[in-house]
């Protein structure tokens, strides 16, 4: 008789849960819940006022809804038996966060607040908190805050803090009235087990957690008189990745159909768990995750400041180790924009024709060329750089055009430049002291299969393509395993339960040796155009604002 | 009674003819010729094997046929007694060269050659004595001859020279049984007089005959020890711009329905007769014919070195003055390249369904933004850079790019940036101590109206539109004029007869400004990629060319 876990990942606009076997991973059966009212951009629910631009709230019932759908649906495809499901493990995006009475209740769900937007929960991608971010950062910078260098120097608008000052500055009463303010992800795992728990990664990558502490009441006074009162409403026991949260309350089980007192995984990051599930927790495995932005997690034995990293945390991909997160703020949606802003008429055509996509008939008339063949050179900064540089005035730039430049040399010398960025942030890990040997890929780009080799030729390391359809899930389960007690950690449990390799792509020599002149070339204009040799993407971006006034 | 004269234009795929008045320059019946066989880039009329690559022959029948076809239907369509007919000038396209009998047979015409391709006339645009071009620029330099700064330090593989070069090294037979090697314009005035003459500004421009004489036997010698043998070739009474070279021959009569004995101007250049209908021709007035590359055409008192210049000629546009030419490699080429292979399906679409065409649809969507508005900024050197850098390795950079980037903000940085690189062309005149006070526009590309605002703008001087359907066949007109007797020189003639301007674009002072600001970036890009800042462009086409072995 098995004994299967249930992961669930909460995405940006749908929940998914997975039945995995816990012997060895292999998902019985899975099931996606589109969230009923999405991204909230426009307008709440019950309708009101215009949202501002750049805000993005979430619904908390779309949440409980997956738990009630998702999962035991999940389970009934999978064909198991709910009373042999030993864990449950939660993951989401991050940083989600919203305000919430003492009890669990979301603000949003009380009627006096329904209509406060700043009630709601603020998803990842609310960016309406910029100029605090940056009082934030610079206060941490004229007072050389040491938590600072672990963010890379930097704190993002997405984090918990830069939200919560957003809502006192702009909401004074929901920031009052919160009696606390929670992780979307820790706030489900409560919701499961009836006990609130924080998850130090989020805590650490979202909270500016560090060295045992958040950020203290003078710091917080320096930036709103009122803002060291959000101390007590982040506190909480703080919990390891994969410790066990609770038991699953009869409500808890009464929705999802499993046994009550079930194990509950502490809270997690999607990215975060999505390296459990491709195998990389071990240090030296680098996991990027591949989709209209990269993600890169790296566990390591020791912390050190590694330049444009978006954070280091102790336990903050598995207990005991220091968790690494970094980044390129444009991978696919930089392909997006150029199929959509500069592919010429025909290509479409001709894809049909050949029946494949666009980006596959690109890639199948550009693979052929060899390295260096197309005569251009690229830089990635068409939504800033948030890796090494972490400068978001900067902008794309694109060099060696000829009136025989085709678009597929474009396309071919734009994946090229994401690829060449990605390096510049493995080398700036390895400059730092941080072994970077191979990379797990995950992510919707791995389907592209120029570009793994591409990454693979510029990376000069082997990349194992994960082959999991629901990696944050089925990582969120491996969690779960080690919160039943199945396994001892999340590296006996991410052995036995990772998904398995679909292929491994290895560097060519000579492609790579190629690729390093490239890469050399792109490194010169990175710097030049990134480090001071001119300010001219600055300059630029400043006058298209002054030419575009805010609303 | 009136008084006409015919002017016949000899272009890359077409002739024409215009009739107009020579009291006012008013056009009173043109008609085109299409050449039979175009340009001969694949094989010779009668078949054989293929040309080469970068090959580009022409027809001396097509040419005639210009003269017996054009010509008399533009008479008959403009109306006018043939005997009413004072004179008749033609321009063509240069450098394009023949090998000729010593009366006049193309060798082309023989049997014997008929088959030999380097026996046909070589179009301006046979670009296949690149390595001539390459050596006999190095021998120059080498031996420090004074001429060469006349030529912005880089003799052409258009040139005479280099493609007389080519036919002795691939076919010397051809070479030595050509007893004359001469411009078309000249051949052709030969063709209606009956009398062998050369015109000043051709051997100037393209023959590197400079203070008198052409580069002496023991140059030629260092080149190839039969080269000197050409100087007789090219030798023959040298014609001042519009001078009387004969009256029209029996034959030519015939063929063109005009009295024998009309007298015949001298053969010229087709940009640079467009100087005298543009009434350019006064010093501080620059025509900038704008078109796939952009020619600009400038008279000035003193002669003087300026950086990048293609030639500064005595004589060479109007008697008694030094005309320069310069210019820029690539601009509505350019355009053409973005249009065919960047513009994003649905454009073509929305221009056809507001019945406009595509650059007018992005001229229109484009319009409306301030300046630097776009946020982008581009290097016009996707044919290279013939302005003031003389290199034919570099090529087109673009850099601002975002996500937010829209087709029609691209397509008005690549206007701009073929703006500045004109204003490279203007100040290094005026650097060079050359005043330009305004210009005087021609060419296909003065119908995009945001295209000569932008000009106006950023050259910061007035353009004055000129209005003529065909203002090369306009300028061998007026050069008729002036050969006939009817004014006494090409400033009078071009005072009375120029054509009128269409329009005049001002340049808007803060519209000016703004650009100053983003020209200063150009400027700076421009020196970074071209003058050793980074030499990444040319490691590109390097690899480029690397990844490609030439045939």
């Amino acid at each position: 008789m098995g004994r299967y876990v249930v992961g669930v990942d909460f995405g940006t606009l749908s929940g998914r849960a997975v039945v995995v076997d816990v012997t060895d991973g292999a998902e019985l059966g899975s099931a996606v819940h589109p969230y009923r009212h999405g991204v909230l951009t426009e307008r709440l629910p019950d309708g009101g006022p215009a949202l501002p631009p750049d805000w993005a709230l979430q619904d908390p019932a779309d949440h409980r809804a997956v738990l009630r759908t998702a999962v035991p649906e999940a389970v009934r495809v999978a064909g198991v038996d709910p009373a042999d499901v030993v864990g449950i493990g939660v993951a989401a995006t991050s940083c989600t966060v919203l305000p919430s009475r003492a009890d669990g209740t979301p603000l949003a769900e009380l009627t006096l607040f329904r209509s406060r937007p700043h009630a709601w929960p603020k998803l990842w991608k609310h960016h309406a908190a910029q100029r605090q971010a940056d009082r934030i950062t610079a206060l941490a910078a004229a007072r050389d805050e040491p938590w600072l260098p672990r963010y890379g120097g930097r704190v993002s608008a997405e984090w918990q803090l830069a939200k919560a000052l957003e809502v006192l500055e702009e909401d004074p009463e929901v920031f009052h009235r919160a009696e606390r303010w929670i992780e979307t992800t820790d706030w489900l795992v409560w919701q499961l087990c009836g006990r609130l728990t924080r998850n130090a990664s989020a805590a650490g990558f979202k909270g500016l957690r560090q060295d045992g502490r958040y950020p203290g009441p003078e710091f917080l006074a320096a930036l709103h008189a009122e803002l060291p009162a959000l101390l007590p409403k982040v506190d909480g026991p703080l919990l390891p990745p994969a410790a066990r949260a609770g038991g699953l309350t009869a409500t808890a089980a009464r929705w999802t159909g499993l046994p009550e007192g079930t194990p509950v995984a502490a809270g997690a990051i999607d990215a975060h768990v999505t390296a459990a599930a491709a195998g990389a927790v071990a240090p030296g495995r680098m996991l990027a995750v591949l989709g209209t932005s990269t993600c890169l997690i790296m566990n390591a034995e020791t912390v050190r400041d590694v330049p444009g990293v978006c954070g280091v945390v102790a336990d903050g991909v598995t207990a005991g180790r220091w968790g690494y997160e970094a980044g390129q703020s444009g991978v696919g949606d930089i392909f997006a924009w150029y199929l959509d802003r500069a592919l010429p008429t025909g290509y479409a055509e001709e894809a049909a024709r050949r029946g494949v996509s666009v980006s596959e008939l690109l890639d199948d008339l550009a693979a052929g060329q060899p390295v260096g063949g197309h005569g251009l050179l690229a830089l990635d900064w068409h939504s800033g750089n948030r890796s090494v540089l972490m400068d978001h005035e900067l902008s794309g730039v694109l060099v060696g055009l000829t009136l025989a430049t085709r678009p597929e040399e474009i396309w071919r010398a734009l994946l090229e430049a994401t690829a060449f960025g990605a390096r510049t942030v493995v080398e700036a890990f390895e400059a730092a002291g941080v072994r970077v040997d191979e990379l797990a890929v995950a992510g919707g780009l791995t389907a592209n299969r120029l570009l793994l080799r591409v990454y693979a030729d510029v990376l000069r390391r082997p990349l194992h393509v994960v082959d999991a359809a629901h990696p944050a899930a089925l990582g969120a389960a491996i969690h779960a395993a080690v919160a039943a007690g199945v396994y001892p950690d999340l590296e006996a449990a991410s052995a036995a339960m990772a998904a398995p390799r679909r292929e491994t792509c290895s560097p060519d020599p000579g492609r790579a040796a190629a690729y390093d002149e490239l890469y050399a070339d792109y490194r010169a204009l990175h710097d030049h155009f990134g480090r001071g040799g001119t300010d001219v993407l600055r300059r630029l971006r400043a006058r298209r604002r002054g030419a575009h006034p805010a609303p």
